[in-house]
Formats: structure tokens, sequence, C-alpha cells
């Protein structure tokens, strides 16, 4: 089978450690990766800006260099379009070639609101690409391995499950300068959408889709410094209008694997946690047991949590034993940069065809939807 | 000073582990609070139950012997009447020594539902007597040590507040065959009215009422087993109608320790948390640092708590260092059985007049209206 001709939309040779260098470029250049697919353009907001990223990041030279997203939507040799660019952009440059029926993978969050989400989802369905969203932390093993756990039945059903999480920004009350507009909503890239949204995600995935959702949301923190990360000056001091606290309760369905109105409560501040505490900490408390998984290094199982240990252990009630259950990467993920890990796999599984729990267009509006609500009961107070 | 004329209705012989003889008698038994008081009757069902447990209690022979709370109501020779019976007949072994104008002391909860605690309430008011409720936690060193650490500012105005806490029984499906009534929301002592009801008023005399409360409860083992605790079998098994997962979230308004709005979260799940974990974890969040209580005991800090260690620990944002706060029991208390010691200062303070933090009948009446308001959300759904 030949390779899938991509496009990458917003790969920026000026910020060599932006997301789709740090997390896509690993597997699309490995070995496992160049076997299905290449390649073939980029697009930035200037063809010679493209034509630097292509320099930089040591791409073929025949690679095109677009600075249009309508000229990538209108190139017949290209079968897949990536969407890296900040969210606020990813509607105008994904529409083209949602609309040209191009397969489109787009960086969670979909848009930057529910209205544009709406829009590309019509689109896909209408032109009939494929669509794939940067919801890879559904492939985060650590994930793999806790829906494994409850498919097996180790705990029995669940009772009810409590998430608690810190992180989304490196410090309480800092923003690097590059990340001011995590303080502005509008944008639609912030701690709700970005670090709740990824984990949000996760965990509906593995324990069922939330119902009945009521939700308390907090801004502890209205100012925010940005800090120079090499002066560690602060440079600006700004207003944010983006919640620092998010407590989000809600039931689940009668499932497989869960009792009916099993209650689910998942909690999120931004900034660290109690020193020694897990940055990630969910229990999913079953019939027969209870799952403990805890990460240390960050509560990013998407991308970047895995600088300290991510465990995960099994409470039998019967024997009154805890049991560490084990999760690894695949062999061939091991050779990746670990942010481009669970990316790796989402390219992987496209390349073959459907498969279960891809993260879609559908599936990204209905995490969009979900957050608009959270958003909207805290505005009406 | 002539020592308090104290009478006990509820002092059983037959349950010589009964709370009364666990908590009550070490204090009042002891020098210090025979200085203070002095046990001149007791009453129980009957006159001649009143008189064993005078035997087995080896109080004096003059102790009167009393089988009806209207009798100790008229005993002019009584100045404080301290009713520790099951909740359900609170109400009307109290009612007459309060409407006859005595001290009256009745543990916590005051009455088995929001009329009859409040009847109790007007009764007092009328009649004058001073009221006392045991509420005793509020006198828990951890608690008095949490609250002088926010009173010195030592972590600035407080942003926001999570209790996570696991208790309420020995056992997530099992009951001691005494403690059956558990299961019956219409008696008035379960785990939502004593685990949640201790704690949740211990939390809010430290860091303030909670205002627009929501909650979510949820009953996830309806079928409870009781357990001989000698011979280890089932007994019987019994349908319950009280919630075993209860989160309550709240706001705090403006105060000198908390910033307007300020989130509370407070969760309480029934049986043992996971193995490690602590049974009480509290932390509060605030503008310069973090506090973290931790009880590996049990969540019950206004008693059985302490078997296992009860830590503070300061977390000071701009330092990054964090600091144990020791906590320490006054000399006199450590005489004294430890379900004992807190129950021993709510004496020892009353004996003295007003105090402040007092848990009254009207302190009372507030948590009871509370909870109500929470069991109530539960029974619309």
């Amino acid at each position: 089978m030949a390779p899938i001709r991509t496009a990458i939309i917003g790969l920026s040779s000026t910020a060599t450690t932006s997301w789709a260098s740090a997390a896509h470029l690993p597997y699309l250049l490995s070995a496992r990766g160049r076997a299905k697919y290449q390649i073939v353009a980029l697009c930035n907001s200037s063809v010679e800006s493209a034509k630097r990223a292509i320099e930089v990041f040591k791409l073929p030279p025949e690679t095109k260099a677009y600075g249009n997203p309508q000229d990538v939507a209108d190139d017949k040799d290209i079968d897949l379009v990536v969407v890296s660019t900040r969210v606020d952009v990813h509607y105008e440059t994904a529409l083209p070639s949602v609309k040209a029926g191009k397969q489109v993978f787009v960086e969670w969050p979909l848009a930057h609101d529910v209205a544009h989400a709406k829009e590309l989802v019509d689109a896909a369905r209408v032109a009939g690409g494929r669509t794939l969203v940067g919801n890879q932390g559904r492939e985060a093993p650590p994930i793999v391995k806790v829906k494994q756990l409850l498919e097996q039945g180790s705990i029995g059903k669940v009772f009810s499950s409590e998430v608690r999480a810190f992180g989304g920004t490196v410090d309480r009350e800092a923003l690097l300068p590059g990340l001011k507009y995590f303080t502005d909503r509008a944008i639609g890239g912030n701690i709700v959408t970005i670090g709740v949204g990824h984990l949000f995600d996760q965990v509906q995935y593995v324990i069922g889709e939330f119902q009945n959702i009521q939700s308390q949301l907090q801004l502890q923190r209205p100012n925010v410094l940005l800090r120079d990360p090499s002066t560690k000056k602060v440079v600006e001091t700004v207003k944010s209008n983006v919640p620092d606290l998010i407590i989000i309760d809600g039931t689940l369905a009668a499932s497989q694997i869960a009792t009916d109105g099993a209650n689910v409560l998942f909690r999120f501040r931004r900034g660290q946690q109690f020193p020694g505490d897990p940055a990630l900490s969910w229990t999913i408390n079953g019939e027969k047991g209870e799952i403990r998984l805890q990460a240390f290094g960050g509560s990013s199982l998407h991308a970047g949590s895995y600088g300290a240990p991510v465990t995960i252990e099994v409470h039998d009630f019967a024997s009154d034993q805890v049991q560490k259950s084990e999760w690894s990467w695949q062999s061939w993920q091991e050779e990746l940069a670990i942010v481009g890990r669970s990316v790796g796999v989402l390219y992987d599984k496209f390349a073959e065809g459907e498969f279960e729990g891809a993260p879609s267009f559908e599936t990204a509006l209905v995490r969009h939807e979900q957050l608009a609500t959270v958003l909207a009961g805290w505005d009406e107070k």
C-alpha cells in the first residue's frame, strides 16, 4: 500500500519545540511511520515560512510549501491534512480540506467554540472524508490498561469514580509568555479546554459518558504573571477570564462495566499539587474492588506525564490484597519521544482503517458541548 | 464553686462499651472532672436498670436512680442533664429537662429530625437553660491547630478546600448487629448524620459556613450485612435507605480567613479507603500556601481517629517548603481514654461559662438543616 500523502499545517520552524514537531514528527519520520505516511507538503502562514520549516526539519526538498490552507485543499496529491495550529485558527485552516473530502487530523480542541466544531463535523459528513482528532490520550498505555481491567471485570461493576488532578500550566500563578492566550477564553485553548478536556475525554472513554453533569468553577488567581523562562522575570501581568478550579460531577448510565447512576467526580486545579501528592489520582470503586491510577509527573497522560511513575493498582476487597498492574509502551513506541508515542498510535491505527475508540470530529464535538455547558453554568452565576 | 450536679440519661450497664461510658465517664470521673461536676443521678429505661448501672460503674450508692426523664426534670437538685441515648429518643428524654430550665448536654445528633431539633431549640430559648451538643470535634487538637494556622494567616486567605473522607462504619458492606438502625433513616443516626455530620461541623467551624450547597448522594451497597463481631457470621441482611456516598459542594462567604466564593468540596464514602491512603485528607488551599491534614486511623477526629498518625503540614508557596505543624493533647487529657478527651474539653469549658465555638442546640440546628437539605435533594431524584 502506498503511504498516505500528508500535509501538515502549522509546523513552524521558529517554534522548534512546538507540538507538531514534538508530537507528530517523531512517528511520521520513524521507519514505521514512513512506511504508512509520507509528508508531501507543509502549509504555514506564508510559503516562505513553510520553506524554512522544510529546511529546518530536513524534509525532502521536493516537499511542497504552501501559504494558504485552500491551496492544500486544492492539491489532488494530498490525502491527509494535519492541522496543528493554535486552536483559534483550526476551523479556518481545516475547513477547506474537509470540504474537499480529504482525510483531516485536527489537534484537540477541534475548534475554538462549539458552533465551529459543529460546522466542521457537518462539513466532514457531507464531504465524506475520514476525521481524526488529537485525543490521543485514549491510546496512552495506562488508559488502555485501566479500560482492560474494567472490561475483564477485575473490580466488578463500577459504583463510583473520582478524578483529582493538578496541572494544566506549570505554575499556579505564572504562564510562559507564549501561552498568554490561555488567559483569554475566546481563543479556545486554555486549561479548561486542554488540561481538563484531554483528561475528561480519557476518563469518559474508559468508564462511560457523564450524564446529569453539574459543575462548580472558580477563578482563584485572575492576575496571571507572564514569566520569561530564561530570565525568570515577569514581563507582563494579564487578567484572566478562564477558571482555574474545575469540579464536574455526573453519573454513569448502566453499561457492561458500570452500575446505573454511578457517581463520577472530576476535580482539576490549575498549578501544582501538594508536594509529594500525585498530580493525578484516579480511583474507580467497584463491586469487588477498587482501581487506583496515580501519576506523579503530571496529569497529562496523553503527553508528558511520564517523567515520574504512573502506577495502577487494584485492591481486591475479598482478599484485601493490592496488586500492581503493569502497563508498558509497545516496542516501536519506545523509539519515539514520549509526547509522540500516543499520537503515533493514532496515526498507526488510522492508516489501517477504522478502529475502536478512534477520536473523531464527532467524539470531539461531544466533549466541546460538555465543556461549553460547564463554562456556561459558570457564566450564569 | 460547688460542682455542677449532673444526671446522665442513657448510661447503660449492659452496654459497657457504650458512648456514655467510653466518652463521658473518663472526664467526669477524673480528678479534674470531679472538681467541676458531680454525678448525682442516672436515668435509664427503668429505675432497676439505672440502679444496676450505678453499681456496674461504681458510682456512689447515694446516686439517684430514675426510670423516667420527667423525674429528672422535676429534681431540683440536678443542674445539668446529659442525654446520651440512641438518637431517636434524644428529643423525648431531653425535652422535660429543657423545659424545666436545666442545663442540658445532648449528644450529636441533637434529634432525629429537624422539626424535633427545632422544638428543643425553641424550648431552651423559652426556659433559658444553657445548652451543649456533642460536637466535640471542634475541640479536637488537630482541628484547633488548623483553625489557628488559618487565623494566623499562615496560608493567606482561603481560595478553596477539599475534604476526602472514608469511614462511618467499619466495613463497606457490613455493620455490627447493634448498629442495625444505621440502615433506617427515620431513626436519625447513620453515617450521614453521624459520620458526615461530625466532620461537616468541624470543617465549617474552621473555614466558615457552606453557602450555595449542592450535593450528590448515592447508595452503592443497599444490602447491608449484619455481622456478629465474635463469630464473624452474618446474622442478617438488611435493606438500607441511607446513602453511602455523600458529596457536598459549596462556597464560603468573604471572611477574615476566606475569599468570597471560595469553593469547598466535601466527599465522604462509607467504608474503607484504598489501602495506604488516609481515611481523611483535608486540604485548604490559600493565597500563599496550602494546609494538608491527613488522618490514617479514621476520619472521626472527634473520637477514634488517633490509632494512626494525624498529621498537619503547611506548604509555603514562596519557599516551596513543607513544614509539619505539631499538635498535642493537653496534659490532663492524656490521662483520659482517647474518645473521652475532646468531650472532656467541652465539659471543662462549659463549667467555666460561655466559650468561643461552643456547640449548642442552635449550632446543631444549623447542621441538621444542612443535612436535611442534602438528603431532601437526594429524595427528589
